[in-house]
């Protein structure tokens, strides 16, 4: 029988499975709802079932199961424990282990935005390259690193925050993490909602942003129509985040950015802001780094997951 | 013949080098100019010269040298292969090759910041920990780092340039790497006495710092003797210092960052002003990383350069 690997990610409302080959061919993707009830004590045994059922239907023998692997949104270190998992329920516990117990297959896991990286890394826009950065801006920015081809996980699994560097001393809004000034408030969806709300209230001036909902979409949409109050909020967006990114690239000298999420949609129109920004204020020996589009979408998690396992196996 | 180990640290002005037994132990150390005229030609045939020399005084055979480690000024790959150390007057070209072609002894190379990084942690400040960030504080501000207990160099070897992430947006002075803003114009021993001369314009308020030259040295004298202008010099270095790391510290996850140079001979009074302030902008998960002095001094980098070339033979 061929040999077969399964990738999970885990989301706070949806888990996304696959059932891969071990070249890494998507054969099967589906999805459970993730119950973050009682601490998300249900999550993990779930998944179990999930599998266990999947295996069943196809045949297919745990023996011939490579492994799986995980991805969830929180702080994992690289035994597999998770450091508290807010949006899950979950405290501390090792991941691995437990996946490990309840089904019989070889389990390890990361923290969802690495292992996404891994995937676009693998499969995606990232593709080729050994040391990139995977900038996802949805209605947070998230961060995955990736140095010599292994993901950047931090001595606790809280290395890749990148929506967290301190980027503005002049907020008085605080951010979802508790501080102020974080990158997430201007680059993220919200975060651009939010520039142009105060943009619009700041000036007269007319623009088809007054029409609608001002939401990010709205905002590079009318950027590519030549829309100038529009232009103006992406040139804000585009300092704060070419700016935040400088400083990940003075840290890491990274290869590539590959930019994800929902706000990504608007396509390379996002680079014309972020990139002459990023090479304004990043150091020279780092100025030359691309911007790529990610294209995996939703499928990055359980591609990244698959890879885990392959990576782990192969080591 | 017990094994040994030569490790190299290239300066602008010297270059240091150690005779080091298997266990990293120094057996000797000494230096010799580091003679950058006509594009550095000399420096690695005199390198090549003193290390024979050396090893005939010791009748050390060339078979019982493990390797040459390296750390020199500038971009450095894992390959070895520099690119353009503009204090050296080096272009582009492979350290590890040359200075094998010269000496017939296996070489091993890197950016001497990152060099001196996994010295610290080897024998130094940052002894039991495998993630950390070395940060000196001198002329400039220079970053090592290490991940799981290797360095991490980035694609070209431009990695870990801390000091020169853009921490304000409101400089007109130029940084030396072209750039304004940067951390290191806040942060080194020069920054520190720019913000000093600085504050004590804005002033009419007494200060023990009006009576001499305004150093950091004099600075932090000045703080532990209750000078209320310098405690205010100190809380604007801490200010940026601390923003500065936390943006690093938000990336990387780090267990420690291990503070050496020049200013860190003040001594732990720095943390007083460091500290606060990165947990002040850090992400939560990765407010609980701790602050030492590194130990090694000017030896940081010889002893990093010997567990570079055990590092690679191990693996």
């Amino acid at each position: 029988m061929e040999k077969r690997v399964i990738g999970v990610d885990i989301g706070g409302t949806t888990v996304k499975l696959g059932l891969f080959d071990a070249a890494g061919n998507i054969l099967e993707k589906w999805e459970i709802p993730t119950r973050t009830e009682n601490g998300g004590e249900k999550i993990l045994p779930d998944i179990a079932d999930a599998i266990a059922a999947k295996l069943a239907e196809n045949g297919v023998a745990k023996t011939d199961v490579i492994g799986i692997g995980v991805g969830a949104p929180g702080p994992i270190d690289d035994e597999g424990v998770v450091h508290a998992a807010v949006n899950l329920g979950w405290g501390t516990f090792n991941i691995n282990e437990t996946l490990q117990g309840l089904t019989g297959i070889a389990t390890v896991s990361g923290n969802d935005a690495n292992v996404a990286a891994l995937g676009e890394m693998w499969k995606g826009g990232g593709k080729g390259y050994r040391n990139l950065v995977v900038v996802t801006l949805g209605t947070g920015v998230g961060g995955g690193i990736i140095v010599n081809g292994q993901m950047l996980t931090g001595c606790l699994g809280a290395a890749g925050e990148i929506g967290h560097i301190h980027i503005e001393d002049h907020e008085t809004a605080v951010c979802g993490c508790g501080n102020s000034g974080c990158l997430e408030q201007y680059a993220s969806a919200t975060g651009i909602t939010r520039l142009g709300r105060l943009m619009l209230e700041k000036t007269s001036e007319p623009s088809v942003l007054r029409d609608g909902e001002v939401s990010a979409k709205a905002v590079f949409d009318a950027v590519k129509a030549g829309d100038a109050v529009a232009i103006r909020i992406a040139e804000q967006f585009g300092d704060y985040l070419g700016k935040g990114l400088a400083a990940v690239g003075s840290v890491l000298n990274p290869e590539v950015f590959v930019v994800g999420g929902g706000v990504s949609k608007a396509g390379t129109v996002l680079f014309d802001y972020i990139e002459k920004n990023y090479r304004k204020y990043v150091f020279h020996g780092s100025r030359e780094a691309k911007f790529v589009l990610a294209t995996l979408g939703n499928d990055a998690g359980i591609v990244g997951a698959a890879k885990l396992v392959l990576d782990k196996n192969e080591a």
